[in-house]
Formats: C-alpha cells, structure tokens, sequence
C-alpha cells in the first residue's frame, strides 16, 4: 500500500470522546473520508449498507478474511467486526486521507499491517472526567460501569504504541491538534521522497545554469 | 538535556530562504527564543554582542571546545562560530522553544547530541527558484553564483538526514507548516510520558471510584 493520502488512526479507550473528535474532524474537512466497518450483525433499525456498516453473512466474511481482505476484523459477542482493506487502499492511492476510528486491539492489528498510518491515541485530561464520561452514557448498573472504567484504565498502557497523545478537553482544540498532526505528518521527509527527486530532476545533467 | 521546551532546528541549502521564515516565524511567536552564536570575528558596524552574536576572542572559544560547550561549531575562513549549549539547555529545561537557524553542517552535527530537537529542511520550490534566490543576493561573479548554486544543490541530498520537509514557495505557508510541526511535536507520546503518568497516578491503588 502507499499513495499520498494519510491513513488517520483514532483510538483511545472508551469514554476518551474519539467518536465526538472524528465527527468534528470530518465536520471540517469534508475531503477526509471515514473508513466503513464490515460486520455480520444485523443492521439495527435506520442503518443502512454502506454507511453505517457494510452487512454482511457469515460466510461471506469469513472468506474475506481467508483472501487476507482484512486491516484489522475481530469477533465480539458472536459478531464479527472489520475494516475491508480495499477501500482504504484506493482511497489513499487516490490522495484522499482516510480516518479510522476504532478501539486499541483494532489499531494495534491495523499497525501490524500497515505501519505507515499516523496512530493517534485520545485521551480524557483526567481520570475523573473520563469516570463522569463513562457514567453519561447510559443506565448501566455500577458494576458495569465499574468494569468499564477499569478496562478503560487498563487500555491507557498501550499509549505507547501509539505516534500521538491528544488531550481531549475541550472538542476543538482536540481537533485543532489533530489538523497539525496531518500537515506535520505530510511535511515528514519519508512522506516526500518524489518531490526531492522531482526537484532534483532536469538539473541533474546540466549544473552550469549561470552561463 | 531534556525539558519541555523544543529545540526547532531551521535548515536548508543557501538560498532556500530560511533565514526569512526564521524571522516571520518569530515575529508570530514572540514567546520562542532564537539561539545566538559564538564568534571569534570582530563585530560588524552595528552589531551588539548579546544580540547579533556573542563575541569571544580565539582562547576563550576553543576552552569552551575543550570543555564541550558547543552543540556545533566550526571554522569558516579563520573564524570560529559554534552554538553554545548552555543558552539551550537553559531554556529547554524552563519550557521555552528555542530556534536554531543553521546551515546543514552544523544541523547534523546537532542532531548527533541532540536527537530530540526537530530537524526541519526548507527547501526552494524549484531549482530555477533557487537559481533566481541565489542571483538577487548581489553583485557575485557568474562563477560565484554557480559555485554558490552547486554547493546549495549538493546540500540537497542530506535532506534524509531531517525529520521534515518545508517547502518555501509562500513564506506565510512555510510558517504555517512549522507551526503545524512544533504542534504535532508536542502531541509525541514520547514527549509526554509525564502527563501519562499524571494521569494515571492516584487512580492507581484503588480503581474501585463506583463504589
């Protein structure tokens, strides 16, 4: 895989906000465009193929994953969940930049494979708000809760496998940051190798330009 | 050394133009200090010690050599210049950015004691762009001008040696990017290994915060 357009990884563990700071992102920058997950669950209601999730059965997935068609799949509860590696590719190829945003063990298979991406880690500014944040979501019974938060916590130690660390305090600045890292990372020497021999190209042959 | 501060080191081949995107960078981020170099030449009409550069005679540049005071120096037609370390330091460790500007002999000398500054490249757009830098400086020979142009295209190949890559068509874009970069830099993981464990501390000894 390679092309011009930037692979955006965003993870974090749950109740980071990574889904709120995608949404503003794409929000902005209605050219980036976001990954779309494949997953043998049945569509809920209003979902629809090809913009919630591809649908798909069982069997057809499980031969995409034999064809190594796969950046990353898991199965949970049953289901199987993952991110169909053509499109990412030929977006990429067609200079778009593509966001991902999926949990750690998701992003951690997806760096495996193509190391290239940019592998962005949101974090909450404190434990507490990510406590108040897991609590919002919903009527869960404190144990879930309580199970949540501690896999959230424990999920903070893969940070280190990650390229960036966004604070997510304030939505707008998390994406502001998020905005540097793509021009940063588009400025990075690796990424521009053509354009020094585009550069260099021409003069190569004839340095005696001032006579 | 270490610190919050970052070491932004600015370079490129003459002509490329970053001694402008210095300025106007700097001019943007009065908060960011500018390295000032050593010299054994004799000031200039108009030239401060302290601010243009700081004058030192022969015998006290080569002890400050002995006792490993520079993070690059060298001698340029019987004239000392170097970077004094201890500027540096000084201010990377109170959390102020510092910028470097510096040819690219003196750039990859700082890079091998100094691997965590961020090695920035400015390049011209086109070589016929560097031609024309190259001639509006003044009133060279044809053999000048070409010594001068072959010697900036040469440079051109230690580009793999940076982390980033700057194009300086606009030298309003050429700020932007950089800004973009210290940005991003500061969102490294490796950068912020103290707020991880911030975060994680005093949550450690007891998850049980649903209780």
């Amino acid at each position: 895989m390679g092309g011009k357009g930037l692979l955006i990884v965003i993870s974090g563990p749950s109740g980071a906000g990574k889904g709120t700071v995608c949404q503003e992102y794409l929000k902005r920058h209605p050219e980036t465009l976001l990954s779309i997950s494949m997953t043998t669950r049945a569509p809920r209601k209003g979902e629809i193929d090809g913009v919630n999730y591809y649908f798909r059965d069982v069997e057809t997935f499980e031969k995409l994953i034999e064809e190594d068609c796969f950046l990353e799949y898991a199965k949970v509860y049953g289901n199987y969940y993952g991110t169909p590696k053509g499109f990412v590719k030929q977006k990429l190829l067609s200079g778009r930049d593509v966001i991902l945003e999926i949990d750690i063990q998701g992003a951690l298979q997806v760096k495996e494979k193509f190391h290239e991406g940019v592998f962005i880690f949101i974090v909450p500014p404190t434990m507490e708000e990510l406590k108040k944040r897991i609590e919002g979501r919903g009527s869960e019974t404190a144990e879930e809760l309580q199970r949540r938060f501690n896999s959230s916590f424990k999920e903070l130690q893969f940070i280190t496998r990650y390229n960036y660390m966004v604070i997510n305090d304030r939505v707008e600045d998390a994406v502001m940051k998020i905005e540097s890292i793509v021009t940063a990372e588009k400025c990075r020497v690796e990424r521009n190798m053509s354009f020094y021999s585009e550069l260099k190209g021409g003069i190569d042959n004839d340095l005696s330009i001032f006579r």
